[in-house]
């Protein structure tokens, strides 16, 4: 699967991802409005604003980006409508020829990885049947269990022709009170040794040069992408930050591979919601999916510019 | 809701949580194949055929135990009708008066986190309507991303009156490639890092002499229960692994505080699908719900004898 995206990545010539996390107030007024009229205050409400939303905005910029990554948290927050919008929207963008990761951050002990993978990656199986649930092509994976919590993920991804973006360093303000500590034994940290364990995990599933294990590592955090580059050269790095919080183009510099490869950088509330921001009011808010195609086309050329000048 | 859950604890005379994780093997083939018989091979029937299931076992040992604790992994792998079958789940616990804690195992950065907590302990705003989606009484949250990630949960348990149980030292075999490090600065583990941390984040939820910020620390390593019991003196400890993963009654003593309180140990396989192991083959797959209920049983049994002795 990293083989598409790396081919996806080439053609739009932008190793960008736009992440699709509507919150309510994101969404302009005229379309909940709409939702509310036909469903009431109520969670089918929601999750109807937050597709057509999707739609609007997937339809002004599917052509410029290889990849979407809605977050499963602000769908499952609307219960079951919630979680079908969810499907509709991975299914829209698969129509639409986009990469789909799905940012569940999932991860437990074996047995139950095992019914994440096959929820999210896989197959379930009923009787003879093999059916499908919620089928991204990627998904984010926790660490903190160890391998046989992640390994599950990776079986699935060689079963099916999938791939995890593991985390290792992301990219909040508090991620360093666990991820930061020093370790005894080797003076390296937590995210460190995390990303050494991604790279034995990448050799168990590679697809051309690249591994179907990736890693997620914060743009707000750019020395430790650096280090994290190195560790892990086969992986490759999905990072969050970028934009709203905090991460600028020059930030992303040491994210990416001399073969200008290696990293795929997340911009959602600087994307979806750029209308509110000064620099598209102009757009308005019936014109918040344009604002959406011209932040994408200002992130590309920012980096351009400036991640690889 | 700590308070609750001691209250229900002493009124049954019992420290156990069933694990219901139904995966369809366990089910009695009468089950699902009516289920299929009515769905066809299709996730309905699978949702249909743990629903049905999830009802026998519950009535059948309701009144023994304070609490269940579905595990989301086995549901979420059916898709939509996995997760309705989940909600009904937790609803038809809740009826026979059980504390529900929802084996989610969610964790994000702040607002991302701030969904999830809306979405399985608290409530989400459509205009001036308040709704809710899973609706648990207690969650289990991984630690991964820090503090950032953990406190909306907190905010959600002292808005809402709820629980969390904190992902310190996972039963599972691989859990201590990250947990059991060694840190550099004060020759503690991540685990005990870990430990600190939710002794510091229990402080902001309590209620009565507990907190409403409790820790997962598994059976199958009772020295760092030990360890993990003084560091948290204020958390219950909710304690997966014991019966099918290898953790017996006697490990359980450390995790109990001396005024017999502080623990809920979880058993899942071992009494959902008692039935299939030699000591309750009498019963008969008919039985499924008897020997489930013979096996909270002697669970209780083997904890009054060996872990208060």
């Amino acid at each position: 699967m990293i083989s598409k995206l790396i081919d996806r990545i080439k053609k739009k010539d932008a190793p960008i991802v736009v992440g699709l996390d509507p919150m309510l107030s994101y969404i302009p007024k005229k379309i909940t409005d709409e939702a509310v009229a036909q469903h009431g205050e109520s969670l089918e409400a929601a999750a109807d604003a937050i597709l057509r939303y999707n739609k609007a905005l997937v339809d002004a910029f599917y052509d410029l980006v290889p990849a979407v990554k809605p977050q499963i948290a602000m769908y499952e927050q609307f219960g079951i409508p919630g979680l079908k919008a969810f499907i509709e929207t991975v299914d829209y963008c698969r129509q639409k020829d986009l990469v789909v990761i799905g940012d569940i951050k999932r991860g437990d002990i074996g047995s139950t990885s095992a019914a994440y993978a096959s929820a999210h990656l896989g197959k379930v199986e009923v009787g003879s049947t093999k059916l499908t649930a919620f089928d991204e092509d990627f998904c984010t994976v926790n660490p903190y269990l160890g391998s046989d919590g992640v390994k599950p993920f990776i079986d699935a991804c060689n079963e099916y022709d999938r791939g995890i973006f593991v985390l290792v360093k992301t990219s909040n303000p508090s991620s360093g009170e666990l991820q930061d500590r020093v370790l005894h034994d080797e003076d390296s940290t937590v995210y460190e040794a995390v990303g050494f364990k991604v790279n034995e995990w990448a050799k168990l599933s590679m697809d051309g040069t690249y591994s179907n294990v990736g890693a997620v590592v914060g743009a707000t955090y750019p020395k430790m992408g650096e280090i994290l580059r190195r560790i892990m050269p086969k992986s490759f790095i999905l990072v969050p930050g970028y934009g709203a919080q905090g991460g600028t183009g020059k930030d992303l510099k040491p994210f990416f591979n001399s073969d200008g490869l290696g990293a795929i950088v997340n911009s959602s509330r600087g994307i979806i919601a750029a209308y509110k921001k000064d620099k598209y009011a102009n757009f308005g808010e019936d014109g918040f999916a344009d604002a959406a195609r011209a932040a994408v086309l200002d992130m590309k050329e920012d980096i351009r510019v400036n991640a690889f000048s």
